[in-house]
C-alpha cells in the first residue's frame, strides 16, 4: 500500500469529515475487504463514511480531482463482488446516511437516504397499511442504495417487479461532485430515461444518495399452496403452465431434493423429504380472489403431474412453509464447508431442460448442486457445494458456475437475474454482449464519469479482458453449449 | 436547395434502392415537408424508402460517411415536429417495412417491422383473443416505429402503461450502419438498460427497424360510467379520489364544457351540454370485477360532487359515450379555423388548480381553450382555438401554450406526456432540465451517434438555444409562475 498517498488523502478528507469517519487503520480496513462474494478480497486505501449529501459531494469531487477510484458500498451483502475495493481507491460507505426523510401515505411514496435498510422501509410504513415490495433474502441487512446499484429482486418480484419497477426517483452525485435529481413520478416523454439507466448500473455512473420509493398496500390476504413432484422437470414445467393460464402468483419458488432435505433437517418445515422437487406458490389479493386462484393453481399442478398438493391451513402454516425456503441457503451451507451461489435467468419454458442439464454437469464435475430459486421469473440460483480447503476446488467450482451461465445464455437467458455482474461474471459478459454493445456501454459510462473513477474494472469488461476470458474458458469465442443454441 | 449534392446522393442511394424508392422531385418531396405539427415546414434534400433492414443499414452507413442528417419517419402523425425534415438531410421513411414477422400467441408477443400501423397489430392478433394496449388517437395511421420514437400513450395507458411498458425488444441500426438487438424479454440485471434509453428518444440514437411487442388478453368485459359535474375543479378532484381508492380504471377522460358542446354538436353522443365537465371512466376485467368497481366509482363520483352519474346500459351505448371523446379534436376544430394541441403532465392532485389557471390564462390571452384529456394520468391536452390568418395569432397561441407548459413544470409536472419534444417544446426543455442534465443528454446521444447525423437539432436544446429561449420567453431563466413553485 502507498502509505504516503493514503495519509495525504486521509488528511484531505479529514478537513471536512470527522476523524473517525475516515478509516485508515489496517484492522478496521479489513472489515471492508470483501462483500458477500468473499472469494475475492482486497484492502482499500481508505474507507470514508460521510453523513450528508454535501459531504458525499465533497468526497467525490476530491476523488475526481485526484483521480482516486471510488467503490460505493451499503451493507456489503452483494453476491457478485460489486463492492470489492480497488487497491488504489477508497470505499465510500453510505451506512451513516440511514434516515427516512419523508413518508407520504396518500401518494404511497417514501423518500429515503441510500443507507436505509430494505426491511426498515416496510417497518416504517406498516402502520399506514403499506409496504415496499422488492424483498431480497438479505432484506434485514441490505440497503436501498445497494438494491438500486444491483437492481435487486426477491421472492415477490414475479408479481411486483424488480427494484427498477419500484423506484420513482433518485438524487445522484455525479463524478464531478455535482448533484442531479432524476424524477419519474409523472408519466413523461422528454429527455432520456436516466433512471432506468442508473438502476442496476453497479455504482459506475455516480453515487445515489437519496431514493424515492413506491409503496404498495399490504394485501388483504395471502395463502400458500405447496406442490409435490417426483420429477424436477415436471415441477419446472408446472411453473410455466401456471403462468400461461394468466395466474400471477405473488411468488413461486422451486426447491429440489437436496435443498428440501437440507431445509427440513434445519428448520422442520414439514417438507416431503422423498420428493424430487416442491413448488411453494403464494397467492395474494382479496380473500375471494385468492380462494379462486388457489383452486386454479392446484388444478394446474395436478395436471402437470404433481403427486400431491398441500394448502397451508392457516397463517402459522403459511409462515412454516416459507421458513424452509428462507433458511435454504444456510441449510445447504451446513452440508458442506463452502457453497457458491450462481444467479442466471432462463425462459420459463426451458426450466425442465436446464435443470436436467445442471444435474448432468454436477455429476460430471463431481460437485453437488442444490437448486432453490425464483422459478416464476426463470431466475435460477444453483448452489454449488465445495470445500475451499481442497486445492483447486474453488477454480473447479467457478468453472462449473461459468458453464451453468453459458447454458443460460444458450437457452436465450441471461447471466444474472438479480445479483449483478460485479467482478464475478465479468467474463461471461463477453459472451452475453458483442464488442459493439460493450463499446456502447463504455461510451455511456464515459458520458457520466469522464475520468473513470466510479467503481472502475467492474461489470463491463474491456476488450483485453474478453480476449483473455475467451482464451481461458471458451474456444474461439464460442459457447460451451453450441448444441443448445438452437433453443 | 443544393441540387448537385441532392443528385449526387440520389445516385449513391439508387445504386442499391429502386429508382422510385429515392424521391427527389419537388412535388413528391412536398408530401414530407411536415408531420402533424404543420405550423413548421421544411423540404428535405431527398426521401428514401428502404424495404429491408440491410437497405436501412446501407442508407445509414452512407449518410454517416457523407455526414448527411437523417430524419426517420413513420406515418407522420406526430404532433411535436419530431419528423420535421432537415434542410440538408434526408427523410428515411419506414412505411414500406410493414410486415408482421412473427405472432407467438403462447408467449403473447408479436415481432413487427417499424412501419406496421398500431391498429394493424391488434387486428392481426384478435383471433387469438389478444391485443396491443397502447392506443394513441392516431392509431389507425401511426406506426409502431413512431410510437417507439415518441413513447406514445393513449386512453388506456393509465392501466396498461405507455409504449415503454409494452415493448420487449428492438433491433436498432446504429449511426455506423451496424445492427444491434436489444432484448429485455427476461428479467436481467447486466449491462445498461438500452431499451428504456431508446424508447422516447425521438429518432436521435439510431433507426429502430424491428420491434417485439407484448400482447394482452382482450378483457372479458368493459363498461363505461359517465360522471356529470357543474364545476371543472370538482371533476378534476374526483379523478384523484377514484385512484386514491385503489381503483385503476382502464381509462378516465375529462372533457370541459367547450369540448362537450363541440362533440355533442358533431356526433350526438348524448352528452349533457349544460355540464361544466364530464368524466368518462372505463372499467375492464371479469364481469364480477367490473360490476363491483363500477359501483365504487359511482359512489366516489357522487361523493366528489357529481350532479349525476350515467352508466352505459350496453355495448352500443358504451361506444356512443366514447364516440364523443374520440371525435373531440375534430369537433373542436369545427369551432375555429385552427387549433393547437398542448401536451403536458401534472400530478393528479393539482388537476383542479391547473384547470382554473388555464381558464384564467385563456381569458387573459382572449383565446378560447377546450380541455379533453387523459385525466387519470394527469396528462393535459388543452386545445387552443385561433385563426392562423390573423397576423400574430400563431405567435400569441404559441406563447399561451408555453405559459401552460411552464404552469405544468411549476406544479411538479412535465412538458410532454406522450407527444414528445420535437421542435415544438425544445425551448421549454431549458426550463425542465438544468445545464448539467442537458449536457449529460448530449453526451449520451454522442455515445450512439458520433457524427450527430440522427435527427439533429431536435428534442435536446443546445446551450445557445436555451440562452435565446430564456431571453425571449422568461426573465433571467425564471419560470413565468414563480408563485406556483411552492406546489
Amino acid at each position: 500500500m502507498n502509505i504516503t498517498r493514503q495519509q495525504k488523502l486521509a488528511g484531505l478528507f479529514r478537513a471536512f469529515l470527522n476523524h473517525e469517519s475516515v478509516v485508515d487503520q489496517p484492522t478496521s480496513l479489513a472489515a471492508y475487504e470483501c462483500d458477500g462474494l468473499s472469494a475475492y478480497r482486497q484492502t482499500p486505501l481508505l474507507v470514508v463514511l460521510p453523513e450528508t449529501v454535501e459531504q458525499v459531494q465533497q468526497v467525490v469531487a476530491l476523488c475526481d480531482e485526484h483521480r482516486v477510484p471510488i467503490v460505493s458500498r451499503g451493507a456489503g451483502t452483494g453476491l457478485s463482488g460489486g463492492a470489492l475495493p480497488h487497491e488504489d481507491g477508497i470505499v465510500l460507505s453510505l451506512t451513516k446516511m440511514d434516515s427516512i426523510l419523508n413518508i407520504d401515505a396518500l401518494s404511497r411514496t417514501v423518500v429515503v437516504e441510500a443507507g436505509v435498510r430494505n426491511l426498515a422501509v416496510s417497518e416504517a410504513v406498516a402502520h399506514h397499511g403499506l409496504y415496499y415490495a422488492p424483498d431480497p433474502s438479505s432484506q434485514i441487512a441490505c440497503t436501498i442504495g445497494g438494491n438500486v446499484a444491483e437492481n435487486a429482486g426477491g421472492v415477490h418480484c414475479l408479481k411486483y417487479g424488480l427494484t427498477l419497477h419500484n423506484i420513482l426517483g433518485v438524487k445522484l452525485v455525479m463524478s464531478s461532485g455535482e448533484l442531479i435529481s432524476i424524477d419519474q413520478r409523472s408519466m413523461q416523454s422528454q429527455g432520456y430515461d436516466l433512471l432506468a439507466l442508473l438502476i442496476g448500473s453497479e455504482g459506475m455512473l455516480g453515487v445515489v444518495v437519496e431514493i424515492t420509493l413506491k409503496l404498495l398496500p399490504i394485501p388483504e390476504c395471502a395463502r400458500v399452496v405447496m406442490g409435490v413432484f417426483d420429477d424436477v422437470e415436471k415441477a419446472g414445467n408446472s411453473v410455466a403452465d401456471i403462468i400461461a393460464r394468466g395466474i400471477i402468483p405473488a411468488g413461486i419458488e422451486l426447491m429440489d431434493n437436496l435443498a428440501i432435505r437440507a431445509a427440513e433437517d434445519f428448520v422442520h418445515a414439514g417438507y416431503p423429504v422423498e420428493a424430487e422437487a416442491i413448488l411453494i406458490c403464494e397467492l395474494d389479493g382479496t380473500a375471494a380472489e385468492v380462494e379462486s386462484q388457489i383452486k386454479r393453481v392446484e388444478t394446474v399442478m395436478n395436471a402437470s403431474g404433481a403427486s400431491e398438493t398441500r394448502l397451508a391451513k392457516d397463517e402459522a402454516e403459511r409462515l412454516l412453509f416459507w421458513s424452509g425456503r428462507k433458511a435454504a441457503f444456510p441449510a445447504v451451507g451446513r452440508l458442506s464447508p463452502d457453497y457458491y451461489c450462481i444467479d442466471g435467468t432462463i425462459p420459463r419454458k426451458t426450466l425442465g431442460v436446464v435443470l436436467n442439464e445442471i444435474r448432468r454437469l454436477s455429476e460430471a464435475y463431481k460437485l453437488p448442486v442444490a437448486n432453490v430459486f425464483h422459478a416464476g421469473d426463470g431466475n435460477l440460483h444453483p448452489l454449488i457445494l465445495y470445500d475451499a480447503n481442497v486445492e483447486g476446488a474453488l477454480e473447479k467450482t467457478e468453472e462449473l458456475g461459468s458453464k451453468i451461465l453459458q447454458l443460460c445464455i444458450a437457452q436465450g437467458g441471461t447471466i444474472t437475474g438479480e445479483h449483478g455482474v460485479g467482478v464475478e461474471k465479468i467474463g461471461e459478459m463477453c459472451l452475453q454482449f458483442s464488442n459493439l454493445e460493450r463499446n456502447l456501454f463504455h461510451a455511456l459510462r464515459d458520458s457520466f464519469d469522464t475520468n473513470g473513477i466510479m467503481n472502475p474494472g467492474k461489470a463491463i469488461p474491456t476488450m483485453a479482458r474478453c480476449a483473455e476470458f475467451n482464451a481461458m474458458h471458451v474456444h474461439d469465442g464460442k459457447l460451451a453449449f453450441p448444441e443448445l443454441e438452437r433453443f
